[in-house]
């Protein structure tokens, strides 16, 4: 088992939970009482890191959002923030990077080095030597994009090959078979496709996680999920909320709202666990 | 025509070139009179900027290398220089993002807002609406990720549709035919496959530009990529060359001859121009 196989299966057993914190702080989202202050972003995300804490097995910020505020400097405050207070939690960076093995060599620092993440996304479309520079830090993972969440997925993922295979299946045996020699690799697989889902689950096996967006307010029903995702150890899932817990409520109550919600979401993910094992 | 497409026609005609300078500035190999001075990623690139101008018509700025060290304040520094100082030449943000559209919007913003370039690299595995916030931006361009110049490239790239038809050329397809409405798309087609890219080239028509990474230390030859790569109207590319130019000496000497291999690039590419046309 990897370091950073390891640290996931603690991750989901530590936290009793296979629920992710999506961290996408929209500037223009924030509550009233963290605007204009300095460091709002952080203190956003920090605060929110700790009210779900106890009910997520993970942390997982979207860059994108950092880098269009010039909010690096924040978010590696927050990574550090986060490897200090909530070590028995994953660290997974959403960069969705991918580029040819001198420029991934860099942005594999950029995730590793910078942001101490423990886990990286990356986009497979220039294949497999676009991916090993992050391979080569043999204590962390990579979670790969399979079959994503949005509509326009379907456009190249969804096209068949000559075998009659469509492309995100063919992603997920690449990376089952062939680039998870070290116990490195997740795949990224949208909630909303819950049946593309449970055949990429019966093509990969067991060990390979998958990471999860679309539930919340992208509208992938939790249930569903947790039937197709799950490996036959009820494990093996990341599931993401983000906008769902961090924007709960907008009012003073912000926080509480969070807490609520993300508390909720375990309990049904969870619920949805022991009902799938029971049937 | 676009705005983009008439400044990228611009930048072709004004400076008599089909060169770019891709900016990949690795600290371990800036030459010794600028190490361990304040700015000094962004002093090496402004200064190779200003002696290859005469010869290049875009600057295409790698966001990894930035973002590995730090240095976001020097890229958008460079950024706002080039604008400043070379605005006959097109300023092309190489970060290929690829994200849903909320996400997407971010690093629209963080492109076209932040660095104020005219274009930005992206990756069509998340299809269509994932590029769409981008070209919302009307008056800027996309090259978009479609036979890239690395040996992996043909893990999914070169996988064969159950028409026939190779991914790469669906991709180029889809590009030209659905997601170009508005003249603001290009594809980048690596010079290491100059029989693909002609297939390419032949399959899109003359009006989608092609952004060439791959000759130079990639080993892409120059007068191949040009019959290939070229429209009917003998433009059409932005032959990129990084480090054969960066780093053509790390000696005292390093800015005349980074200044000599841009020369004699744009020149070789010339002369492939009027012998391809002659011929």
């Amino acid at each position: 088992m990897s370091h950073f196989a390891e640290k996931l299966e603690q991750s989901w057993s530590l936290n009793q939970s296979q629920l992710t914190l999506g961290l996408d702080p929209d500037p223009q989202r924030l509550p009233a009482s963290l605007l204009n202050q300095p460091m709002a972003i952080y203190e956003f995300c920090r605060q929110m890191v700790d009210v779900c804490a106890p009910y997520v097995c993970a942390f997982k910020p979207q860059i994108a959002y950092f880098a269009s505020a010039g909010a690096e400097e924040e978010l590696a405050a927050l990574c550090q923030y986060i490897k200090q207070h909530h070590p028995k939690h994953l660290l997974v960076l959403d960069s969705k990077r991918g580029d040819i093995g001198s420029t991934a060599e860099h942005y594999a620092r950029e995730a590793f080095e910078r942001y101490q993440a423990d886990a990286v996304t990356l986009n497979p479309y220039m294949g497999f030597d676009s991916i090993a520079p992050f391979l080569e830090w043999r204590d962390k993972g990579v979670f790969i994009l399979c079959r994503t969440s949005n509509p326009g997925g379907s456009d190249l993922q969804g096209l068949t090959l000559e075998d009659g295979t469509p492309l995100y299946l063919q992603v997920a045996r690449m990376v089952a078979e062939q680039w998870n020699q070290h116990h490195q690799c997740g795949l990224v697989v949208g909630a909303t496709y819950p049946n593309e889902m449970a055949h990429i689950r019966q093509a990969i096996g067991d060990e390979v996680p998958l990471l999860i967006p679309g539930i919340g307010a992208q509208g992938g029903n939790i249930a569903q999920t947790v039937q197709a995702g799950k490996n036959s150890n009820q494990r093996g899932m990341l599931i993401n909320s983000a906008r769902a817990i961090l924007y709960a409520s907008t009012g003073s109550d912000w926080l509480q709202a969070a807490r609520l919600a993300a508390q909720e979401t375990q309990q049904a993910i969870n619920a949805a666990l022991s009902s799938a094992q029971q049937s």
